[in-house]
């Protein structure tokens, strides 16, 4: 089991509901891509200057479902339509499921 | 209660020792600071390229102990000694816990 991790930079000035449609947008996928193990997209609660926007942490129980996830076309909608768009950065990673 | 991600970029041909340093000092810091929740830190698996070397996943149940983690000694002496030598950038989020 491994847990990926995505941390999305959010461009200054981003119209809130950019933001709530790339949330919504990734919240879908569990729905869609079953090797998803768990999913769990949370917004920037504020407490800090220069913070990521929006932080994904999804479980997957073998590398090859964590490819099929990214490689899903639901995904890669997601990615091309309403993240990128809107991210200047991201920073990503890959542990093992404690 | 919320959870503290960290993503921690590391300097291409940082030194194995290096990141194992790092890596013990984050791991040491909950025996220090009985505010920290839950704290784990992992290593990533190798499985992309262009990822973060590091991540930190934390609790804390209230915000308040989180700013006393994040001023308290210990944890400053990690970021100093340890985390800012190797690492060019880094991404963070608070978001609220599950």
């Amino acid at each position: 089991m491994l847990t990926h991790i995505v941390l999305v930079d959010v461009a200054e000035g981003t119209p809130e509901d950019r933001v709530e449609a790339l949330v919504a947008g990734l919240r879908a996928l569990p729905a869609q891509i079953p090797e998803i193990g768990s999913y769990e997209v949370g917004r920037d609660l504020g407490l800090a200057e220069g913070n990521a926007g929006v932080a994904i942490v999804a479980r997957f129980a073998t590398p090859e479902d964590l490819r099929t996830y990214i490689a899903h076309p639901a995904h890669q909608a997601v990615v091309a339509d309403l993240l990128e768009p809107i991210s200047p950065r991201r920073l990503r990673i890959q542990v093992p499921a404690d």
